[in-house]
């Protein structure tokens, strides 16, 4: 039995650790691994090491980067007066994908959610205000979830940050592009009601 | 951008390698390994070098281990007489998880698929002649999974073992325990039916 094989229940331990990853893809994965030349399985493990190792938080704005600071904040074509706020490392790349922002980011690391007993100094903000006490920053666009806990954080540092005189905008409210109307949801339909342009 | 940290790039490309694993999934694993404290991904690292170092295929039934021949082979409670012929590593723990079989195993590492280019002698089909060449064998269970080619792998065998003397067997077809009939299709229900038995 496979359990009596220990480096085999450990690698299919190693990956039911994952998010996402139960009981059978993760045997079906240490399987594949398996079945790999010798050489797939250290440079899987190398890119483990290597990832954790060197990747940190830019130390301006506390997105992943390999540097010291971060390719965006380094970049001198960037305008470094708009400050689009975000929860997680991955927002900045969902951001970056539009092509549309020309202006900095924030990575927060979290949302403030009380029942998971994250607070607002568990959070990268302090980060943020110190940059803000530069007097250089114009704008600051909240960019967390539209969820119960991304509106908290939102207004949170909205209050923190409006009596410095910076402009705090939030993302808008409406129905996805390419959506189909008969699905969206009665809150997003309003939203997108009182949120209208005239065209 | 995620795609200029060189560490995080490498890392997410190892788990798009992964069955089943597509680009979001493995963007979102990669990002979890770098939430995690560093002793995690070593571990993750140190498991997956072990588990292909140290595990192979047992020398009498081609199944995996991290021994010279496999827990099952040595137990001696087990009937060497009969063996249990399937097409995967996998299929051994299935069959080990009925607690019903008492015989032994013998893993083919594969079945006989022209299209892919994988004929008789690419599968440990020899090493299962020498074990019957001992003359200790007395039943073979083919059991293949029921499909074109693992039907067409069974019968192959089945050739090869017949003339030695050997009894040959088949696993049953029939309608799955606690399927609903409205569901089966039409060739398992006759097969179902073919191979009814008296209550």
């Amino acid at each position: 039995m496979a359990n009596n094989i220990i480096p085999l229940t450990e690698l299919i331990s190693q990956f039911e650790r994952l998010p996402g990853i139960g009981k059978k893809t993760a045997q079906r994965l240490a399987y594949n691994i398996l079945e790999q030349p010798e050489e797939y399985a250290q440079r899987f493990a190398d890119a483990l090491v290597n990832a954790r190792k060197k990747i940190h938080f830019c130390k301006v704005c506390q997105a992943l980067t390999d540097r010291e600071t971060c390719l965006i904040c380094d970049d001198a074509s960037r305008d470094k007066s708009v400050v689009c706020v975000v929860a997680e490392p991955r927002d900045v790349m969902a951001f970056e994908r539009t092509r549309e922002f020309k202006g900095v980011y924030h990575v927060l690391h979290g949302v403030i959610s009380p029942l998971d007993g994250i607070g607002p100094e568990q959070l990268h903000i302090k980060e943020l205000m110190a940059r803000l006490s530069s007097g250089e920053i114009k704008e600051i666009i909240m960019a967390t979830n539209p969820t119960v806990e991304g509106e908290a954080t939102a207004s949170y540092i909205s209050r923190l940050v409006k009596p410095m005189g910076v402009k705090v905008t939030r993302l808008a409210y409406g129905i996805p592009v390419g959506s189909d109307l008969e699905y969206a949801d009665e809150f997003t339909l309003a939203r997108a009601l009182q949120g209208r342009n005239e065209i």
